[in-house]
């Protein structure tokens, strides 16, 4: 069912490339942009160009930046001995809300996932090895003391972690990952017995 | 939780403002466009803007268009006379796939929906009647001897198609709607009390 004039053909053919976006969708949004102002189409399509322009990764961390190294890396307070590893930019800025950690990190970019395709040299492993073992790859030029693994508490993310902590072993440096167990707000009643199991393995001992 | 680059917020922040994306899909769509090859993200950015600069609607029936009037209203061998009704341009690439409609058409641009603040000034109503009261005003300045309403059967679309047929009354136009009643491939089963009413009221008789 083809037939719009040609711009919309070619306006809905770049949105059907996005993922998650078909036919429908991609009517949807191009509709919605003939519709509306014509300074917010024009806005999206210089956001769009300007971001490949300008914006790409962080030669130390993989983190998204317009400047090199980036911001987090780029700053004198920052624990830059502490490396804590996460799969994707989005993970990070999660981390980066609740303040708490002071280091400095690295992006995977994915994770390792067979069936996806995406093995160890997808990622940018070798780069953490590097920043490892070699000060004057990481951020400031710091040796880096420990090496936090942030991975998705799934089936990939437990995977790309196990591989880590192998690769990372011949180095010497301190590897840790983050705790498991019951979320905070959950309720035990709907925890599932992964949960459980993660939560009695890791069992504290209560202050007294 | 706001923290990437500017030209990464930028670029967020336009992709929200399109209907049904929120910061989590905004997010994805930005990641795939800083992942894929620059190319991608380019030639979107050149579509969108296109597309703001060439498509308008057409003239005399407001279906989207690079060239005026639109090719459907330019052909001769269309029955211009004919007029048949439309909420969006989607409507009428459907029935133009059927090709069983050999007249021209009239895109609404919406219907009217209070709730959604949509009233009958909103859509190309006062366009329709200049169309079915002035030839000059219809496609080749033919005089339009029918109306085929052809509005989603909801309540908006029912709600339009009840308005547009009194608005056309003191035209004295032929309006006609097109049929109701079961879907073909549906099964009686599963069909709703409306579309069971709707099927009893119009039954026909079986050619014998």
């Amino acid at each position: 069912m083809r037939g719009y004039p040609e711009p919309v053909e070619r306006l809905l053919a770049a949105l059907e490339r996005l993922p998650g976006i078909g036919r429908r969708t991609a009517g949807r949004l191009a509709f919605h942009l003939l519709k509306a102002p014509p300074e917010e189409a024009r806005e999206l399509s210089a956001a769009v160009a300007a971001v490949v322009e300008t914006v790409g990764c962080c030669g130390t961390c993989w983190h998204l930046t317009d400047v090199q190294p980036c911001a987090i890396c780029s700053r004198h307070d920052r624990q830059r001995g502490c490396v804590l590893v996460v799969e994707q930019p989005r993970d990070l800025l999660g981390i980066e809300g609740t303040g708490l950690h002071d280091g400095v990190y690295h992006v995977l970019m994915g994770r390792i996932d067979p069936l996806g395709g995406v093995g160890p040299s997808d990622l940018t492993i070798g780069a953490l090895v590097e920043r490892v073992t070699d000060p004057s790859c990481n951020a400031g030029g710091v040796a880096v003391a420990e090496v936090i693994l942030g991975l998705s508490p799934t089936l990939e993310g437990d995977a790309t972690a196990l591989h880590l902590a192998e690769v990372l072993r011949p180095t010497g440096v301190r590897v840790t990952r983050l705790a498991r167990g019951l979320s905070a707000g959950s309720s035990l009643e709907h925890a599932t017995a992964a949960v459980l199991a993660d939560a009695l393995h890791g069992r504290a001992s209560v202050a007294e």
